[in-house]
């Protein structure tokens, strides 16, 4: 049994919380939030504490905050030599007071407070400063039914970049689709099989070999077609920087 | 019992007569194209011709070609006054020579030779320029199990445009996350279930609300660092283009 003490209460916080009560082998023994009536609603079923002073002892200590509290929070906590995970993409393993072992747990996915998610496709990423701890944090993993990986800070923090791209940047495509498609009142629904179709793809051939349409064509007329159709610029700039790099990619330039 | 015959051999023929084999009350009458030898391995199942002078009269003929040859093979059909339809997304449906009654079965897919593909998701887009030509084409996609939009169209050539925001531009997307990360020696595999969940979201949710991250929260210490880890001018420049692009959608320019 691992026991767990988990640390914050944002989307990712919550989203572990419920995938660690589900989990056989692992224990929240409590949830610490500085202000407790985030998590007030969780009190019949784990202990809920806002005051750091109330901390229990545990096998590990997951800060699941932002970014930006994260040095701050592992400075204050008021014990040593005890195992501390981040749960950040960007944040190094170093910005943790060494007081403490130090780790991370970095689930790579998108959390939104209302969408649901089955936690056992989330890929953890994990980093440990002392080497004994790496098994622990599998174990962690495992019992979420996770697949994790061992990713040292740079590596953690390229994904973290990459992630931005094949997330916000995606779904920011989604949404100019949504402006182009709406100006001219077609139902959204049309494009979603496509959408999940371009993201089934690539999970079993690489997105190069994926990639089909007129840029990779270098089909001129129906590229000016389409320049001609969009009306606004920003969305017009990001066609022709997107095709320039699709025609890159596949040597039509 | 709706009777079609196929023409052309590319992707989309392949994908549709594949799926108009199956489908209950639809047959197949003939398969031609220029070249016999493309389609010459399905010769045992449906009649396959390469003379236009062989065509029989059905239902319905339906010209899943490139582009550019559209006018030109509807110019050469050897009859007169039936239903002809092209499966094109950008070809205006007056590009069909008039001597036939013409129409648009346009399914809105990605479809590669390989990729095995589902072909009841994919939602067809119909368009006729005879009105009572509407019930024959939705019964045809409704044969194949797909659902059908009656699209005219200046609404095509938006889908058209808009499929390749949410297939082209978001797949090249995933291949500059791949390049990105393949340099740091990542694993791709662990942004996978990121890909799909980012697809799976706006399935149930407008991309607007689905959008996280740094760009949204106009999170100018991550955008920074983002754009100190990319290595290449021209990924740099998609990343400012869509990270301002995200700003102005969600009000932080």
């Amino acid at each position: 049994m691992i026991s767990v003490v988990l640390l914050g209460a944002g989307n990712v916080a919550t989203h572990l919380y419920k995938a660690f009560s589900k989990a056989e082998n692992i224990t929240v023994t409590q949830w610490y939030n500085r202000s407790n009536s985030a998590i007030s609603s969780y009190a019949n079923e784990v202990e809920t504490i806002d005051s750091l002073a109330d901390l229990k002892e545990a096998d590990i200590y997951i800060m699941a905050i932002s970014d930006d509290s994260i040095s701050k929070l592992s400075k204050v906590l008021p014990f040593e030599n005890r195992l501390v995970a981040h749960t950040s993409g960007s944040v190094s393993i170093h910005d943790l007071d060494k007081k403490n072992q130090r780790a991370v747990f970095y689930p790579l996915q998108t959390f939104s407070k209302d969408a649901d998610l089955d936690f056992s496709e989330v890929p953890i990423c994990i980093e440990v400063t002392e080497k004994r701890n790496l098994q622990i944090l599998k174990d962690l993993a495992e019992n979420l039914g996770c697949k994790s990986y061992k990713i040292n800070t740079e590596q953690r923090q390229t994904l973290h970049l990459s992630a931005v791209f094949v997330n916000n940047f995606t779904n920011q495509l989604y949404r100019i689709a949504h402006e182009i498609s709406d100006a001219k009142s077609i139902n959204f629904d049309i494009l979603k099989p496509l959408i999940t179709e371009t993201a089934q793809k690539v999970q079993n051939m690489s997105p190069y070999m994926a990639q089909t349409g007129p840029a990779k064509r270098n089909d001129k007329k129906t590229i000016k077609r389409h320049l001609k159709q969009i009306e606004s610029e920003e969305h017009k700039k990001i066609y022709k920087l997107l095709t320039e790099s699709i025609k890159k990619t596949h040597g039509q330039r």
